[in-house]
């Protein structure tokens, strides 16, 4: 069960309006990796965890913090869209090198959601829960959850530098501060359940896996640049990588049957 | 450019059909998680990739390899939907236990893609390019990366359990290894970027971050299991973690102006 | 069966071109709430009435008028893209301050459409039918219909803003009063419907609810501005409303079973 | 800012185990009219409302609810999908009568989510954005509100119906009761808006909108039963309905530009 | 502008109920190549159409008998739905050995659509735009539209071979025909352009195309299978086709640029 | 199995950085009609073609290459995007002509990829397998691969003329004569399997289609401009052409049974 503060996590507001800035902010609210993105994923990680309750407190305690980042973003970009021009006088301003940057703002923050922010991206695509995972296994959603939160900060980085408002620019660098708490304690984490269950994940039984290839890396093209990552090193679980200049063709070219006639595939000619 | 060779890079049929595995194993073909979203992943990445020209080869090998992987799979798609029960006999056979499964068929291999494999996963979803991400930052996606091949893995294992065909199980096993092998591969580079650019991606100008808040966990709920986790524990980056038993707000209850009235927006009651 | 005549139902011309204004109209043909959704949405309710032919009669007819509705706006749109800035001479004009807003046209447009509408919305997001909803419930579809009618129309009132082309604002104003028409004819099925069925759908065994819940609004604030609307306050069903200002959490906390071996969850290290 | 109860809001758990059920309760939680979407849709309500502070609690207290329902949600499909049949063994069963539910089940439950909830519908869709909307009318989206909450409780009671596990009827049966509560709030919300704004959204200048056509339905098929609908009444804002029983077509056949031949249109023959 | 008649182009009703083949059958209705499909691409194709009379005509006659088709199918649907098994009495019929079927039923016909269609393909996946085009040049599309027609028709053989309904085959058969119509009419539409036009579209200044590389076909893979289409063969222009037995790489190895530092891409080891 | 060549197929570099035309350019890259579609098109025929080992080498072949031509494209756009303007400095900049184009910029290509190209179109929708076919019916397919390359050179020759940089225009000449090629070979294909299998796609026996509708084309409108198209014209499978100027409804007005009441759809009224 939740409960809502209506103060906010941190401040959010904007100096002055900025239409296209909103635009660009929408990436980090309804983006591959926005807030919504790390809210929803780790609610559903936290809820699906069987067991190990100080991982799954770990996970419920930031995804509640990341609905409050949500709703410092919406904030923010609504605060950016006071004052948007929107009707017909916009025209009148087109000699203005202001009018520059209209073309460039976000038809829909005018049209469909009335100046406040939108469930979607800078281009804005929709938010889809096709970003997220939440798979069962700790140590694979948690190096997903390292890498959302370092795409994440990534994004915000950029942004960063896109503006110079000051009041966009603390918020930003507040959300930088907790992704870096972020990225840390997922790394945590993993080292955690690296040491208990192993570097490859999942462990499998010896007998499932082709063995002779598992520590081999294939010149897929000419030149051999690649090999100097893996060349005399010893793979992080400690065993020796190899490299094989010419990959090897384990399997013959395939042989389908012919599909039953009440398919109404082609009839093959040369078979 | 790229060059075909005729052969398989491992051996894929089935000892006999099985259309129920066949949706099955459309999910580590078209899914989040499937072979064409390492496979156009790692493109993205090594095209996008400006010098590094070892990751940059590391990239396009690996995705080079992985063609071939999305090849083995949809050939054994194919070879598992030989014979599949089709046409209004099918209905006869409804007393025989083997037609119980026959509910659990995925209609559009027989009605779409004529007993061929699709671009899709298991349960009929489009693959789409959301599944994946080139950042240009290195770090950030070799993160992904890892992930990538550690919840692929997860779900070549969670099928192997699922059949005991030998031939399926002989073509997961070499997945497996591969897998480990594409696991191991992208934690090396990792290591070595890491160790160049530090632990949290990007590095920023330390005047940006609100570094009061970069090594604490906020506690957003009742009860502190997820204290176990950082709680005398000095976080990957050497500097120790905080832990905060209340979560402070640091911003007020935001004030959004009244929107202008050609937004056609609710008009406010009480402001 | 449906007929073709080739004149619109109203006029759809603007007195000139204006590739921003066609980007925009976009929202209104395939967007969330455009004439795209109206038109398949009453097609869908209409063919899926099982009896009550008054209302089917109503739904297909409103459907019908509605394929009129995406024809007049596209036939726009098409008009509005005459003579678009396209090819490179467009650059040779960028000192023109008309300029400015040519970065906000659709390239596709140009691209992909041959200065075509495209059944998309403002910003290029292709219609899908998760927009939608024929539930076979009257009643919760009327209140989808009103919902659709409201927005749409406040979509129709924001273009109307942002141009002052007479011919545009000519069809808006037919679109305006079209709308007001199918606001109120769906509000009078409501109200037919709720004396039929009763206000709350849909209307089940009084068995089946917990009842002690189904009148209280609870405060998941601190804080207590929404007890205003409900203060003192009968229900539209003539129930008072409660107001519980502490949620009661009625579960416990969740525990969930280890996941089976065969899954390759992560094991519980504290059950 | 958000907090965490590690309690549920009211029990969720089935008494025995369901895989077939797991999979259809998937559609209330993350499809069209399931909990992610109200919860969602009035976030981002609450979020963007300027001014009217009462709508905006109530809005966020109501959203913070519904987190606390996909909780609840999301528990109860783990719930149903312990000891789900995975692993090869499940042939050996396929005799037995419960076997003809298994090819029903998601795959992607043991597949993916390794037998945890997933934000996706009963046909495994991913939740997407466009399910919801918040436009900054409040009227509009309230509508909406009403809407969601019906469409909703008619998918919970189909569900009721569909089993009789006790623990998961008295879950279903304590949605039901707070979707009553939930569609009574908005159509209180609505009654207030209406009573200031007016029934047709939203309120234009009179000189916008084509009046002549404003009350009038347009019988668009041959026979009339939808004239019932409106015959002789008044419509809801006091004014009567006209009827129509042919369409008049106001604008003539279009007449489009050929388009420029950098375009590479077709050339028209006949004009 | 359009009207709609009560009758339905051909009688559409089934002999008895099959949920089963009403899930198989959502694939002509809203799948990729379903009936919604041509009935958009043809509605668009034909607005979009500058001057052509006859072909814009031809393609709106065949939209609006398609808008007829997306009615016979949605009203066989409901028709195969009727009297489907929901309520928890299902369970009691799990020993029958109809029961097999029942997994296999598409569980939103029963808590979404209430019994009736769903603009949706037999997974369930939402009718989205992106299945259609109408780029503004005929010869282009209607190459498009006999595609359409021929996977439309190719579905609608299937199903009929999947069921021995008289009544469902009587409409299939009726589908088959209509298509059969519909190829012929759009192939005869590009006998006509394509003479007037060129085969190749489109045409473009002879300068703008790199010449030496367009009648060659590559042979990217070990093994000549490939030549037998082209070898010794004239074009379908008249101009010989080359078969190059090893394609040559025209361009070098390329060099990106280092991006500036404010992007936060990873450092170049290397350059 | 797949290989590399660290080569292009042809040189993909622009004379100057364009960051509007990168954006444009994305269309042809991962749009619906863009190389991505057609690489994966062509592998997925390729694989799934069982027997017909020519046409199986053919598109394989022709896969093969379009992984070179996405290559080619991706490498093209990073090359626009050098020295993009992304930083808080571009506003300095506002006076300038060039700053009219900035706000048409993909903001994603500074956000997300890092001047890198993205798998998507000039909208930033992602791409998707919907966009693609391959059924098993191989005349089917090919119909859809002369669409695909059709639109795809229609889409080519408009950028050609949206630039006037020769390094672009070089580049997008190459793909033009390729597409010519590729047409050419799907048409080759055609003309071959047509000679076998007949004009109408898929061949059924007789008796399954109604026979006197297939060489009838209906007007669906008032107005003959249709006719011109068949009128006393021979079929390109040779037989004449009719022509019904009132189409018939051979249908009745469909009635449905009412739903079971445990479906909670409305009551009848009038049943």
């Amino acid at each position: 069960m939740f409960m809502h503060s209506k103060k906010l996590q941190y401040p959010s507001k904007p100096n002055k309006p900025d239409a296209l800035m909103a635009r660009r902010m929408q990436e980090i609210l309804g983006g591959q990796w926005g807030e919504m993105s790390v809210m929803n994923m780790y609610l559903f990680q936290g809820w699906n965890t069987r067991g190990n309750e100080k991982y799954k407190d770990l996970l419920l305690d930031t995804a509640t913090e990341e609905i409050g980042h949500v709703e410092m973003i919406a904030t923010m970009i609504a605060h950016l869209l006071d004052v948007a021009p929107l009707s017909v006088q916009e025209k009148a301003v087109a000699d203005d090198p202001a009018a520059a940057v209209m073309g460039g703002m976000n038809p829909q923050h005018a049209i469909v959601s009335g100046l406040g922010a939108a469930p979607r991206d800078a281009n804005g695509n929709a938010w889809t829960s096709n970003y997220i995972v939440a798979s069962g296994n700790l140590l694979a959603d948690m190096r997903m959850n390292v890498t959302a939160e370092s795409q994440g900060r990534l994004q915000v980085a950029r942004l960063y530098e896109m503006t110079d408002d000051k009041g966009v620019r603390d918020m930003l660098g507040f959300l930088l501060a907790r992704d870096t708490q972020h990225q840390l304690q997922w790394m945590q984490a993993i080292k955690e359940l690296e040491e208990k269950e192993g570097l490859v994940v999942p462990p499998v039984p010896k007998a499932y896996e082709v063995e002779e290839v598992n520590h081999t890396l294939y010149n897929f093209s000419e030149g051999e640049d690649s090999k100097k990552v893996v060349d005399g090193v010893n793979a992080p679980d400690g065993k020796p990588f190899n490299y094989e200049e010419v990959p090897k063709a384990f399997g013959e070219k395939p042989k389908l049957k012919p599909a039953p006639k009440e398919v109404y595939n082609s009839k093959p000619v040369d078979m």
